[in-house]
Order: structure tokens, then C-alpha cells, then sequence
């Protein structure tokens, strides 16, 4: 933990001694952030994984977000992606740039969060650098444990393979349009369910729990067509069910009564649920649902790895608009 | 490498293809940068020892800083933490956020100065995020190995440890004045060559070569007093000799012919020399001596550490003003 100083109503060390101390829970290789570095206590023969993602003030959260919000995205990120390796979170840095807008009690929920997260998925706080910056910005690098035979590469996957789907899509996508869009017709119960789900994700841990039935993973930040994309080999292809992608029976009544604002293809070209796409052999299956219901997680088949390139559906007819979207271009 | 989409005349993939992938060495756990996620092959018995620092544009640099600066200042800064803690970089990754005045040409510069980095301290890009901004920052978590045993912690001296200082203080200090006060009178064999120490620092990577040899250290990235002011235990303080303080003899010609402007006490309060202090017991003086001669670095005996709390001079009178400045408020 970095103790640069720096001309602030909030000092690096008041910052760093209220509110990150109670994140390193006492570990060692913290040295309780006196130091300008920390070390992390690797396991032999396993390997540490480390992911790290950036999220910016009116890029990838408004200003007025909950500090909370704020937080449980950017470890989101970062865990979703640890999971689609096939890895355990372990422990993360957090370099946080700040301006006079930032007070104690955003601090305060915002720390409050941290300290939620890291008691949900057993990780503490290593070490990390606070900055002064015109915008907000939130830096996690995240370090997960995985043994090297169950890492899950992002491009594995093979012709006939069965891609499968974790959790429900476009329920983050619908929270962002709530919060954007007031002409909506969405009945006030789903309100606040919705736009939690934008403000509030969780990610999805399944990938360490299968990892050695999952030949590719990936995580849904950027909508299910461009991550579907990314673990499809330059020789490969995928045919989707679109019936199979799995819409919440929510969600499907709102897409019914706003037709005409919200398309089913923009739902899956965006949006960050932090599901997982991971694709496995067609001989697991019956495997792959005895894990997910034993970790209560919910898997969806929704298509195969074809040799022709590109994605189609059931009918091989090639599917538009599959390019990711810029959340707030 | 997390492949976020963003509206941007430069994509993501472009500069992960076109300036990141020749960073990463080829390396096993890098993916080819192709993956949300990389892994760290630690070596059995030894720790991986963690540090990040973020940079942002207006505060740590200037926006028309040339990039080659910008690189060489994040990893300057985080390559004297990690020889501050007596371990050997091995790895880093790259958080860029980036805004329309980033050009291929900045981004080239860039990154063949982080080449150029890599080459010198025997390291590879092991992973990293770009998002988009109205700022530029640039955060970097570097990753070093050491043994346990040769972990040098920030605040573990002792009363009667000398305190030693690597290499010159001052002249980063000088390159920034040189860049804000035009008034000042320096000859113009001097302009260039401090303004570089400025925008160029190098890191005294003397940290793993004497690790056996330090009670504690840290590196001086806040001014000497600032700095050393963290290595002193809460029961403990410093008699600085401040004769024995290094200055070049251009700086202090520099100083002489400058009196009105800059002052002696602020050149020590203030300004990123990336060198080291450190502690040592008296009894290792002449170890400490012939390792700095092996590995060409040039070591200060500046004072001892005392059990009265407080910093102070040979006559035992407190030096005042001696807190860390922010270097831009």
C-alpha cells in the first residue's frame, strides 16, 4: 500500500488506516499496508491466477452510482473472470483514484461493500495505491488458485463440443435501460429488481467447481454474442437455440410489453451479467447438471461448436448484430 | 487482457495486437494475451512479492509529457518497491485508460519504452485491461521474487542501525523545476540533463543484492525526509548527518547559484529519486561497502537511527518541514 501523499481533505493514510486496514484481515504478506508492497502466500504446485480490470467514472458507472454499486462491479469483474479460469479468488489490490467529491460515508459503503464481498467469496485485501484524479476510477487486480491441469483456456474449445450457459441473460442489460430509458413499461414490483441487478451483479463461481469438465470459458461483460465470440477458435463456429438462452419469465413479459424499445438481439449483444459461456464435451452433460445442482447453480445448453465459422441459428442461418457494444458510447 | 469493447478510433484488440502482444515474451501463462486472465509460474520456496502504482495525467505527469516518460515513470516507480522489499521484478500488467489524443504514434512510443524496460530488468507483460477516459491514467502491478527469509519489511530498524541512501537526491527535484520556473539560472549543458532525470528516473534496484544485509527500507518516491520518516518504527528516530546527504556537484553548483529560489530543505522534502533508503546494523558497513562496488551502485551513509522519536540533525536540533509534498498541488 502506497503511502504517496497527496492534497486532499481525506489523507492517503486516514484513507488507508479507517477504511482499508479492516480488508487485510491481519494476513501476513500484507504487513497491515506499511509497506509499499505485499506478498502473496502461493500454495506449491498450484498456480496463481491474476486477472485485473479498470471501470471509470461515466464510462462504465455514473457519477451518482452507490459507492456500493461501484464496488461490487469492479470485483465482479474481476471474480467472473477468475471463475471462467477455472480458479478460486484467493486475494486482490485496489487501486482507487479519487477527487473532493469522495467523502467519508462514500468510503464508508464503499469499504462496508469490500468487506461484504471479501467474507462471500473468502478473500482479503493485499495491498494497493489511492491517487488524486479529476475522475473516478476503480483499478482491482485479482489473484485466484487453480492447479495448471483444471486452468480453463478461453480458446479450447472443438467442433461438436456442447456450449452451455450459467445463470439468466439481459437482466443487467434491462436494469441500465430503467435507469436510462423513463418511458419503459415496467410494473413497479420489477423496478427495483431489475435496476439491482444493473447496479448490484453477482458473478458466477461455477467455473473452479467444473472446471474439469470445461474445455472453454468465458465471462459476460460485454453481451453474450461478443463473449460467445471470444472462445470460438478462428476455425470454429457456433450454432445457438436462441429458445434455449435462458430469459427469466420476468424479463419476457417486459420484452413483450416493450416491443418496441427493446429488441431480443440488442439484449444479448450487451450488457454485463458476469454469467459464464463455457463449452464441454457432449459426454459430460450428465456430469455438468450434477455439479450445478449440487452448487445451485442453473446451466443451459444452448447450442454446439460447429467447423463453419461464425455464429447461426438453428436453422444455420448466420446471426446479425453480434458485435459487443460499448456500454455508454 | 480483458477484451472490453469501446467506441474509440483505436480498439482494444488493435493495441492488444499491434503494441501489447510483443510485450508478453511468448510466455506460457500470458495466453497470448487472448484470455480474461493470465497465471503466475511462482517458483517453489519463493514468494511473490506485490506492488501497484497508478499514475494520472495532471497529477503525476503533464499531458504533454512525452510517453516514453509515462512508461518509464510507472515502472520506475514500481521496480523501487519491489527492490525495496529485496526481490527481483519478474512480471507486471497494465491497466491503460486512454482518451481521443492517444495516437498509434503515442502508443508506439509507449510501449517500445515498456520494451525497452522489459529488456533491462529481465521481465515480460503478463496481463492488463484498456478502458476509455477523459483522463489518462496508467496503473501497473508488478510482480518479484524473493525468498521469505530475504523480505525486507519498511519499518523494522532498530536503535543504532545507520541509515544509508543509494545513488543522488535532488536532481529529479531540479528536472521539475527546471520544467515550471523559467527564471531559474542554470547553464544549458544542465537543461537537458536534469530535465531527463526528471522524466526519465531510474529505479536503484540495489534492494535484492544486499536484502541479507537490511533491517528495512523504502524507496524514495515522496523526498528523503517523507520517505524516512516511514521506515522509522513509531518508537524510534533519525540523526541525520546532512553533509553526508548525496548531491552531485552540478546540483549543488546548481543550488549555490539559486539560493532565492530553491531551498535545501525542500529539495530533500519532496521529489521521485526511486532511490533507496536503508537500514543496517554498524557491523555490516564493510559487506554493504563491497556489494555496492560489485553491483556498481554508489551507497551514502547518511545517519543512525536514535530511540528519541523524531528527525534530527548532527547537533541533535529536530529538523522542521520535513512532512511529503504532493508534488503538484
Amino acid at each position: 500500500m502506497t503511502n504517496k501523499s497527496y492534497n486532499f481533505q481525506l489523507s492517503e493514510n486516514f484513507i488507508i488506516n479507517h477504511y482499508l486496514k479492516k480488508l487485510n484481515l491481519n494476513k501476513t504478506g500484507t504487513f497491515n499496508f506499511e509497506n509499499d508492497a505485499a506478498y502473496l502466500n502461493t500454495k506449491k504446485n498450484n498456480k496463481t491466477v491474476v486477472t485485473t480490470d479498470t471501470i471509470v467514472e461515466n464510462i462504465d458507472f455514473f457519477t451518482q452510482d452507490p459507492p456500493e454499486s461501484i464496488a461490487q462491479k469492479i470485483m465482479c469483474s474481476n471474480l467472473s473472470d477468475i471463475s471462467a479460469m477455472g480458479a478460486l479468488p484467493k486475494t486482490y489490490t485496489l487501486n482507487l483514484s479519487i477527487n473532493s467529491t469522495i467523502d467519508q460515508m462514500w468510503l464508508k459503503k464503499f469499504t462496508n461493500r469490500l468487506s461484504k464481498i471479501q467474507k462471500d467469496y473468502n478473500m482479503y485485501l493485499l495491498g494497493g495505491d489511492i491517487s488524486k484524479s479529476r475522475e473516478i476510477s476503480v483499478t482491482v487486480t485479482c489473484f485466484g488458485e487453480s492447479k495448471l491441469k483444471n486452468i480453463i483456456k478461453q480458446n479450447n474449445s472443438a467442433p461438436e463440443d456442447d456450449i452451455w450457459v450459467t445463470g439468466y441473460l439481459g437482466n443487467s442489460f434491462l436494469g441500465c435501460k430503467i435507469l436510462k430509458n423513463p418511458k419503459l413499461k415496467i410494473e413497479k414490483k420489477y423496478f427495483n429488481k431489475f435496476k439491482n441487478f444493473y447496479l448490484y451483479p453477482k458473478p458466477c463461481m461455477f467455473g473452479s467447481k467444473a472446471s474439469k469438465y470445461i474445455s472453454s470459458a468465458v465471462d459476460i461483460s460485454d453481451g453474450f454474442y461478443g463473449d460467445l465470440q471470444k472462445i470460438l477458435n478462428v476455425k470454429c463456429g457456433a450454432k445457438i437455440s436462441k429458445d434455449s438462452i435462458p430469459i427469466s419469465v420476468d424479463l419476457k413479459k417486459i420484452l413483450r410489453d416493450n416491443q418496441k424499445i427493446i429488441k431480443f438481439s440488442e439484449l444479448l449483444s450487451w450488457g454485463d451479467d458476469y454469467e459464464l459461456i463455457f463449452t464441454s464435451l457432449k459426454k459430460n452433460r450428465k456430469k455438468l447438471k450434477s455439479l450445478a445442482k449440487k452448487y445451485k447453480a442453473k446451466i443451459s445448453l444452448v447450442g454446439t461448436i460447429i467447423k463453419k465459422n461464425g455464429i447461426f441459428d438453428d436453422s444455420l442461418k448466420r446471426i446479425r448484430n453480434i458485435s459487443s457494444f460499448d456500454h455508454f458510447s
